[in-house]
């Protein structure tokens, strides 16, 4: 790879700043939301089935790797880390916005990487609101990608320097659906998704949303620090939190196959998260935490470990698979 | 300037305090007003109009530079920064009270300097609303002055150690408001408004007021600060919070034309207060802050960029006028 | 006076302890009541009338000394200052409880000594509600009190080492009530009374009652700093607070005068005890407070000031009387 | 006792860590009960009757030392201490759990210590759900036992890193209480119980409770502790606290009697329990705290201290008995 662009600078900044920025506690409202203990479950760890269903797919664990990177050196190195513990784990994985490669090719390989590692693993391209149907299939086509992640960041753009200044994305959303072949997921990027946005996205027919909520990853903080004129830091609360989201969504839930991200911690965040109607969680930050701080086989054996808590969570609500979850008295 | 008078030193000592007691965070509730964020605003910036109205006049921003000083050397400066500002922004500005010119007459040249620096720009003359027709009208000569400012500040007399005894004034403002010619704002000095307060302004025929709120400069602070003898502290948090003013004023607000000060520091701040019913919003502290540390024209560029956040803000929002505005979702 | 008896040294105790517990932050709950600011009160400091009635007394402030001390060298000092206060500011004053004096009589003096530097103010007797009517007349004889205050005071009792272990008194301030010509008043000290209390005492032709709340002078807790064995540090928050005791008081107000104190430091907590249906306010710790750091003149100076804040804080209201605070709004 | 097991160590690192742990303050909720204080509670403390009943016992005294330990050298010497603590203040017992006992039968007499120095009071055998007839016979014979303590651990096992992976439990509960023919009592280990437990408890034929709510002692907490690889210290919060369950119990007290611990510390929080529903409180956190600070002796004095300021605490509230203070008023 060349000389970095200013595009892929900002890539490594994204990184270092989300990682910088990372906190051991999320504020995504979780502990707001608290289950009453049973103490008799009647239940066996070994009954618990964690399977669950979005998009056309059928999947062992209700958990993906969300949008992160591509576009630099260390975006490629951290591609293949996260593509590994993809394949280990059977999950699904998104890569960051392709954009970058469809402006600037030589950076396709960093992408490419994660395809490379987890070749029979599930991957989600990811790209902006805005891009048309072509760029849209070529990013596809460049990951042999099984699902196409759409992000909506209006909030980013606005503190960007750089930023797009139209928010202008429904009828293009509506001709990517219509057009391109692979599920669609839309997303948001942090800032949680409110009953009219979601109810915006069912008009179009769009069936799969993740609200990825504020308390996590913090993109308003992230961009508001490289400016150097502006100071937007009065917008740091900016959003609607994880579980906000997810309480938001309870009357699309019949329409919409809801996953959520944004601040997932611990497994009793991500049972918290399932319980209020995700049919999966999406980890960007906490992973890439992980993988800054621990090798690829570490990350491994401690996401295992972390699916087996959250098992172990399901068994001591006394259920054995998301359904039941799903009746798991809360307060 | 001949030898400060009592009255002089008075002007000095508020500013210096003022400055003192300024804080980065405001106390006037906005943090508990929330927008709900939409991620398909369907907007671009570059829609956004920010046009106002009140008063009969009709402004590019809906912002204003509140009522602050005038009647000391040190006045005079400051008095000529803000013009610059104000005619730089193409905003109304107010001058600090006019009754120390009315009985110092060399101290006009303090408040005429703000003409002088904005000779096209809407300039409004402050008084209290114990004065008589004919200095209200000398006031307004003196500056060629576009509307009337009149402050309701029982509190501030109570601290005051040389303050009136006396609260009675609706009648002579009735009687202000059927001789003076000029647009009259009635305005409190950051104590907040009641309902009570306005139903009576509405009965005597007003028809515009800035409920200055509680949060922002606090002058039981500054007076108490002035005191040797008694103590005031326990009353710091008397009166209503800016939002609580707005909020107090919903019912009034199809009769009268609202704006609102008290606290307001950023772009965020503004458009919650234009949201809960303000046609504008005016700035005291925020900007004397300013100018005790930047040089005017760095307050420009400040006070520039403010704005085009506070445009950034409305195109996220998906609101293109203050109109769409008021309907936005808050919770 | 011979050396301290147990009592005596008991007495002293006390007043060490009150003062050493003295905060200037009450925790009465004041702060949760709230006026509503009016900028229009349309009022003069000079017409407002702050007098009050109660147990057949007109009083031009509604204020009182309530009860402290007396059985001690120390604390006929105290006495002696409390005395001339109020007879400077023409307010009643209430000595602490006379049981001491009617057991060691050589301790009289240590009362006696208000009566003569307060000649012709108003004094009250104070007593537990367990004496005879025989002691009572005499206490009432010794001061030529004008009124009997009469304690209840349980908690204090549980924790006192030395403490009494019955707390059946009602039938006995009946007889009192009946057989004793002086009026009577009926108060806690500084644990509030509930709604049960006062329907109680009113059902036995109680007629005046100081709720004492919670919040301020804390006799629990000097109690329990005499113990060595027990901690009864658990019951620091016992009781109701002055601002709940009045609040409880709301149903009883037209059967019962009401009279309140605990933890009235401002004369903005008086002006709120007031609104609530208080006819007076009693000081105990912060008078004994003032007294411990300045001397009498001192101390009748600022309380002259406190008196003319009270004043003004009617006027801001927009009150000109006790009748029309009781219709300010508040929240 | 030769060598210690694996099992044993287990036993002292609970007591090393529940005294590790150990808090002043515990967090149980009892704080949010307030009784309401009455002036005149027409009472007196030599009429305090604090008997209870539960389980067929009579008993002078609302209190039992609650199950702790057993198993090693350190758990023998806690057991015969706390034996003599329960026969000098006449309250019942429980050991530590008896399945090390059933599987190390030289540990039995760390347990058996208990009978020998409590010769005719009330003993409490404990041991798991899961056990079978013939072990808990085996227990309660070891012990001569007047009850049998079944307990409800399943977040400590879930946690404990050799815990158990089945909570099937109810189908051996009922068995247990068909054929064993001393009284039941199944008991929590401190995260409290639920509407549904209690329901599923009653509809099996079990009549006594004991609700262990979280606050105190903290399983999770001490069981996190020992593990080297996973973390749940954000399970810490699991559970109804010990005010939440007895609040869950209401409906069920009909037909279950209860009884309540976790974080008792005070005679307050007593007294608060046995208002709420209780019939008799647990103490174990407390009294193992005490017991590692002071001498048998003293402990036995203090615990009598506490139980005459527990009877005070019925003076005061006005109640000469557990059925007048049911009524108390709370809020
Ligand atoms: C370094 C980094 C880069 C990201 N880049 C993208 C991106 O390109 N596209 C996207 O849709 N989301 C992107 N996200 C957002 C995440 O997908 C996710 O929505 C958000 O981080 C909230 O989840 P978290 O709190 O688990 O990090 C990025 C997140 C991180 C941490
Ligand atoms: C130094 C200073 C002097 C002021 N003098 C006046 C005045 O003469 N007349 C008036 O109506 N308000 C006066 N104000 C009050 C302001 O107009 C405004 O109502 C108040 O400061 C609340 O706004 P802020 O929080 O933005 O400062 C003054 C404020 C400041 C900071
Ligand atoms: C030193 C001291 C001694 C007191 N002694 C008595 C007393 O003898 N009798 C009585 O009724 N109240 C007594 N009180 C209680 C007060 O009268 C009053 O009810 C209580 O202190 C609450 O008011 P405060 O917060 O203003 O002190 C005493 C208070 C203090 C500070
Ligand atoms: C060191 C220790 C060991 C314990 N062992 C047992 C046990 O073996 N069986 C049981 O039912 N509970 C056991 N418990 C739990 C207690 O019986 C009780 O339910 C819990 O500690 C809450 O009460 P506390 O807050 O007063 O400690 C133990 C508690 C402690 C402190």
């Amino acid at each position: 790879m060349c000389a970095k662009s200013v595009q892929s600078h900002r890539k490594d900044e994204h990184l270092f700043l989300a990682e910088k920025f990372f906190t051991q506690q999320a504020k995504s409202d979780f502990e707001q939301v608290r289950f009453i203990h049973q103490s008799l479950p009647e239940s066996r760890l070994a009954d618990v089935d964690l399977t669950t269903h979005f998009a056309g797919f059928t999947l062992p664990l209700p958990l993906y790797i969300n949008a992160m990177t591509g576009g630099s050196a260390q975006a490629q190195k951290l591609n293949a880390g996260l593509a590994q513990v993809a394949a280990a784990l059977h999950i699904p994985m998104a890569t960051g916005s392709l954009s970058i490669a469809l402006k600037e090719p030589e950076t396709v390989a960093s992408f490419q990487v994660t395809r490379q590692h987890d070749q029979r693993g599930l991957l989600f391209a990811n790209l902006g609101a805005d891009v048309t149907v072509a760029q849209a299939q070529q990013a596809i086509d460049v990951l042999q990608a099984d699902a196409l992640q759409l992000h909506l960041n209006a909030p980013q753009e606005l503190v960007m320097p750089e930023g797009d200044q139209s928010f202008r994305w429904l009828d293009n959303l509506q001709t990517l659906r219509q057009q391109i072949t692979v599920p669609i997921i839309v997303k948001e990027v942090g800032f949680g998704m409110s009953q009219e946005t979601l109810a915006k996205l069912t008009s179009i027919g769009i069936e799969t949303v993740d609200v990825s909520g504020r308390g996590g990853t913090n993109f308003i903080q992230i961009e508001n620090e490289r400016r150097h004129q502006h100071d937007y830091s009065y917008l740091a609360d900016w959003g609607q939190s994880t579980v906000e989201s997810l309480l938001e969504s309870q009357a699309s839930q019949k329409h919409l196959t809801i996953l959520a991200s944004g601040g997932i911690r611990t497994p009793l965040d991500a049972v918290k998260a399932l319980r209020l109607g995700a049919q999966a969680v999406g980890m960007s930050g906490t992973i890439l935490h992980a993988l800054q701080h621990h090798d690829v086989t570490a990350v491994i054996a401690w996401l295992q470990d972390w699916c087996q808590q959250l098992r172990g969570l399901f068994a001591l609500l006394g259920c054995h698979d998301l359904t039941a979850l799903r009746h798991a008295p809360i307060v």
